[in-house]
């Protein structure tokens, strides 16, 4: 699963006991604490493979500790991919709030900030796109319901700006929005945080492609090479 | 795993027997049979939940039989994922040897025959980028490998792009390269063969995009939006 692993951090040597501590009254610190080393897990072994007490080793905690917090492994696995919905939905909704943004820019935007999102999120967000079909089918709806608006907002972006007269009319809306998704999501398979490439410039570079992509698609793809210097 | 499943062939309702059969003597179709079963059985189950005896029952055929072919469940996958390989390398090679192509119409040609490849195998490439990371060390590397000689391919592409004048020499090849392999793989995740949109369509606009980025990356990118009509 993974190619190029974020550093995992070590188990803390320390065993702690969470016990007595409900979920609702656990701070959001520990709950943090728990979310973050079921990422390191699953990411390391592999949701499939891995289990609550590998999960629990990780912490440094008992597994009937762990169970205050959760049922289920699959409890993980959603609270996670939860999270890395309600994060990219803020960005969604931040940059939609953003006033007086020509489409495209506003389209610039959005894909320079999740870039960099998921550059600093690789863990989560492969163990999303590996992983969400494990969820049952109840959750899983749930997720794919919140990503629904993230392609819808992209496509409408695209056809204000074919009516805006800025992309050919004769693409496809969906298909330049999938393109652009495939843009945004890869990197969590070929970025290394660890390379010469900082989040802010993959996030700057893959906006202009996309955008780059998007103005430039259909009868401009194919224009001439000096089109660049126009 | 799968969201948008392509048509899966019901496993046929007769048992053979293949004993007595060495994977050396074994007719090619058979042997193609085989791992057509096992691409489907490891998408509909994931492959790291599937068994060889899934395998077996998906062909109709004594699970001792189908030892004749593989020794272990990785032989399946390995050789299913080394076949994806050879096909796309044959795609590389044919597109490297047509003549009097410019950079980046040739990365053009090249994008649209890979799209469509992806667009008609979902099964294998989705497998393909789901579980290559299960194979173990030294198979994984040679399919690594290969994958790093089409990386180096496009990027040599853009490279000479850059030195005709045709993309901004400021842009790194290496970023633009990765974001073209988004817009080439994601497709697996989200064409639907049942849609609208055909494989050659697809493989049309998904081209026009990763050109259209690449050509207009950088300044051109962030240029008003009238550039398309100059």
């Amino acid at each position: 699963m993974k190619e190029t692993p974020p550093t995992a951090k070590p188990a803390p040597a320390r065993r702690r006991s969470l016990a007595g501590k409900s979920p609702k009254g656990a701070p959001r610190r520990r709950d943090e604490e728990v979310l973050e080393a079921a990422a390191r897990v699953f990411y390391r072994r592999g949701y499939a493979d891995a289990s609550v007490q590998d999960v629990a080793d990780e912490i440094g905690i008992l597994k009937g500790s762990l169970y205050h917090y959760i049922k289920t492994k699959e409890d993980l696995l959603f609270r996670l991919l939860e999270g890395v919905h309600e994060e990219v939905g803020t960005i969604l909704r931040e940059v939609a709030a953003v006033p007086d943004l020509a489409p495209l820019d506003r389209l610039h935007l959005y894909v320079s900030r999740q870039v960099e999102y998921n550059a600093r999120n690789l863990m989560r967000i492969s163990i999303y796109y590996h992983d969400v079909a494990r969820l049952s089918d109840e959750r899983r709806r749930a997720i794919y319901k919140q990503r629904g608006g993230h392609e819808a907002f992209v496509a409408e972006l695209i056809r204000q700006a074919q009516a805006a007269g800025e992309v050919d009319p004769e693409q496809d809306p969906q298909l330049l929005a999938n393109c652009a998704f495939g843009n945004v999501i890869w990197v969590y398979r070929w970025y290394n945080p660890k390379g010469r490439l900082g989040p802010q410039a993959l996030a700057k570079g893959a906006a202009d492609f996309v955008v780059g992509g998007i103005r430039h698609s259909g009868a401009a793809a194919a224009a001439p090479a000096a089109d660049l210097a126009a």
